[in-house]
């Protein structure tokens, strides 16, 4: 349930509020040239508190590698990692103990459990995915070395589809109305060669869907031309093959985004992955104690208005650690 | 690649012309009551040739049950079965040694793995789906016993959103142009309890994503508001609890689909899965062959219009397993 | 639970009496070319009923593979198999249905499951083993294009360790007295490069110790030097390492049974297994029926008096496995 | 390669001389009861230092529990942990990166890896059981609350098979002419319920075979009658099922070892390990350095003479994950 990955495999631990969120990779080839610094600046792509847009919320989240890298180079053997938590007020989630806030996972999890750490949302917290980030940070490493490139990018906020000032105005009226938004992030994949990726149950797609799903708020997942596909004939959709002057494969058009089958064809994969609103907002809402009495909820904490942007750098970790995977799957396709 | 799920467990395998597709299923409980008739009606369902809508080519997909069975009930042992290919025409299919067809596996799979049964898409055809059906069917059986219900249904079909008729017109409406059309099935899963579910990369959701796009065709998921949250606000989308006379704790909307941090909350479960038109069609299309030279190639083959009507067996199917396997897994969640 | 294997795995299924036992191969490389008939030869030697030391059953045992294969290679898809059961006489085996027989597996099954398919031992029949021989034999195929050999024989039969002649001659004493003997089965593993291999929880021996003690009978498992290492001095144990002509790098003594750390040193692998005394006896035995009461059992059917000799392919096939898998894994090892 | 376990698992990391080994127990049902101090136990009896029968080397060995474990009880979550290493001196062991010592794992992880952390053995360190020793801590409070408990201890050493005076004797004897002794570990596993374990590919003697074969210096496994049984006469073997007063139904005999078609009868579990001697003695030995160059080398450094003693506990550790493991997947057994 921790542990993501065929080959090369996250295992991750953490509550918000104990001493460390960490991991271990497992499963890195020998020699991938890594740097820790390039770690650590993933990891401060995701920090909150970097703009008017993310929660004021500092966190400084210092990665500290245990294992596996030596000299510079993977050993081949596990990388083992902790980030220390360290904003840790306690004084702030108090109450939580006793309510089940709408939209989040605390009702759930004391469904499943019978038991939950409420401190900032424990195990639920979106703070756990600062493992993911250092556990795709390595991967896109091993991945630029292929001349495989991996960019997301918020493409819309709430109903708004525009520029990057109007997406910015449209997060500041709901930070404004005390109100919180949601968003869709794009993610492109560039350099990956054809026949990356598993045909039936591992299919490519399936296994970014399944990651993208996994990151905290996200409702939705499309490849190429996803639902709009839905609506359109077949002989739109069609993605013509030629070959290039160079004796390549591709095709006209990317409805498919890059996988027919499952497996790479060798054109751009492209998905998108819709967030909903932040959860967490300072307007009363009505809910339940933990004995089942109806209360009034209002938020005084610091939160994001709209997580896609902070989800950017998890929905490139995420991507990252699956298309790294693909590529060593891929190593046993053929005798 | 061609397993799928934790506990309860469908192992595949078949090619669409070759002797028989079939799986084996593992991981089931001992002494479920599972009926051989219901498990051939949910495949004779999934079978073409059924109506106007669907290919007229016929398949006789009588499932042989060869394990794990006895005297009507399970064995806790693995469920073996077959289902013979009958409807095998190789002259149909023979130019597709030599082509690779957009929008198909075709170029996908020879550059994966240099080699390819080209007749009917080989693996890559959604036959292979007869044994999914089949592991889903057993996996519905047992649900229902829990009270646990999955049913999907056609809600789109290109851009038309209406009832059963308008819909059906749509598809003749592509059938008669020689093309063909998109569609959305919903999916609903109802009676799952609270707490069933796992965290972050077992969440609920991600599982029943990675199943959907599985399918042939698939090209997004969503649950809950999905794609539509992204352009919510918070206090919108928030799914207040209160508590009903049974002292039982419910949200009185279910923007969430039913699923909160991964885990089931106990309302229904609400789920969406967007299908591309099928990409064999009578229209002349360009491609390449295998050797890269420029065709034009037009299928005269039976082809659904709209594989959407036949996902809607597979979409349960797919649910049924990973909401078997999430109830199971859950036996392990307390002390 | 049935499946075996990491990468090359085989997932089985069948019961003694039901329709059939068969499996599923999956994470084969496409490209490799397997003769059907090699398969079969394998499961011939298997086979009980060849000679006077092995069960008089016949057993026609013929593979049918339905998929995975065509023309004579793999295609990467998976290859799914079945060996109908034909000599099914349930008259045999009637007073089974109550009856819990020493070191058998009749006891425990009911008390896992609470409920059991009787007939000839079910699932826990050595007939189960016949498709592993298929999944091994497979495996054998692709690791000789390699120049990887595996071959196993019995080296004891009871307290005899001699010549075949004077270990047949204690077959036969064990016979006449209405009584089996137990065996130990020796296993050569050669032309595996340095390097092959896993360390931690994927140890070549670790896995092959598993393998090994996954078949019927099987009490113990020992590579190198096994047992007598442990009375043995280090300065005796020590495998010292020279140069050779060729500059590679041998040991001078195999006490490691060519693995060290896990990993393979280039060294012939050595292994040895040992196999109980077959259960099942024509000597009165007490014993108690389901519901507890105290009955005197005395076989009368058809049984080897020495599992050993029936188990020397089942050995091979399931070292060809491990080793298969482990070439496979090794593919990740290095960037 | 470094997760073990299937419902409850142990992944794990570290290098001897990095900067900690540690894991991540994921699976562990919630509402545990966990003592640290327990924990700590079991770390202090691993860890050398502590007789003359042991090296001199000292680590202190303290675990730091990240997560997963919150006011004295499981959440669910996984229990992250670390265990610095704090006595490094990189002095001892400079001229280990360009040799590689007679049966160590220094020759076989560079042969695998092209690269290797030589200190202290690196990866291949016994300093990694560390971890296992705290996952099976947890497992063993776990199944204190079940009543079953496990128990090691060394029976043999070199031929010494008598008291812990004359095997203590032995040791010294080794120690004393700068050699060193191997020895065999015995365990009993007691209280395990009839119908725990799983048959096939799961047997639970193949589980605990992987693991007990998993530890460094490990050659050998046997459960119940062993190696023996290969010279026994069926009817000396066979286990008589009887009734006691309770109604339970037991063996008369114990040579099955406790497992019969590899799942639990009732009856303690009985198996034994045999480790070969430390590798690493004060006499010369040949070897080759890195570049195939003939040489000797002399260890000089702190050894324990029996590595059984300190394979102990973690025999124990590993012994407690395979039996919880199998309690937490008995619980799937049923409908």
């Amino acid at each position: 349930m921790n542990t993501f990955g065929e080959i090369y495999r996250l295992t991750c631990f953490g509550e918000s509020h104990g001493p460390a969120v960490g991991g271990v990779v497992d499963g890195v080839p020998a020699g991938i040239e890594v740097s820790v610094d390039a770690i650590q600046e993933q990891l401060d792509r995701r920090r909150p508190g970097q703009s008017s847009l993310t929660t004021a919320r500092r966190e400084s989240d210092r990665v500290e590698i245990l294992s596996g890298i030596y000299e510079g180079r993977t050993l081949g053997t596990p990388i083992g990692f902790i980030i220390r938590n360290t904003d840790q007020r306690p004084a702030d989630y108090g109450n939580l103990a006793e309510v089940y806030r709408p939209n989040h996972a605390d009702y759930t999890y004391q469904a499943k459990y019978g038991v939950r750490d409420f401190r900032g949302g424990g195990r639920a917290s979106a703070r756990v995915t600062a493992a993911w980030v250092v556990g795709g940070a390595i991967a896109a490493q091993a991945l630029s070395s292929l001349g495989i490139y991996i960019s997301a990018g918020v493409i819309s906020v709430g109903k708004v589809c525009g520029s990057k000032e109007e997406m910015e105005a449209e997060v500041l009226r709901a930070k404004n109305s005390c109100d919180s938004v949601g968003g869709v992030v794009e993610c492109v994949v560039s350099g990956i060669k054809a026949g990356v990726g598993e045909p039936l149950f591992g299919k490519l797609h399936a296994r970014l869907g399944a990651a993208m799903l996994s990151i905290n708020a996200a409702k939705g997942f499309e490849y190429g031309a996803g639902f709009s596909s839905a609506g359109m004939r077949g002989s739109e959709m069609a993605d013509e093959f030629y070959t290039d002057d160079d004796g390549t494969i591709h095709t006209r058009t990317n409805h498919s985004g890059g996988i027919q089958g499952g497996i790479a064809n060798g054109e751009d994969i492209i998905f998108r992955v819709a967030f909903k609103p932040t959860p967490t907002i300072a307007l009363p809402l009505e809910t339940v104690d933990v004995n089942g009495n109806k209360i009034t909820i209002e938020a005084s904490g610091r939160h994001d208005p709209c997580v896609a942007f902070r989800a950017v750098p998890i929905v490139e970790a995420m991507a990252a650690m699956v298309v790294l995977d693909a590529v060593l799957q891929n190593r046993s396709a053929r005798w």
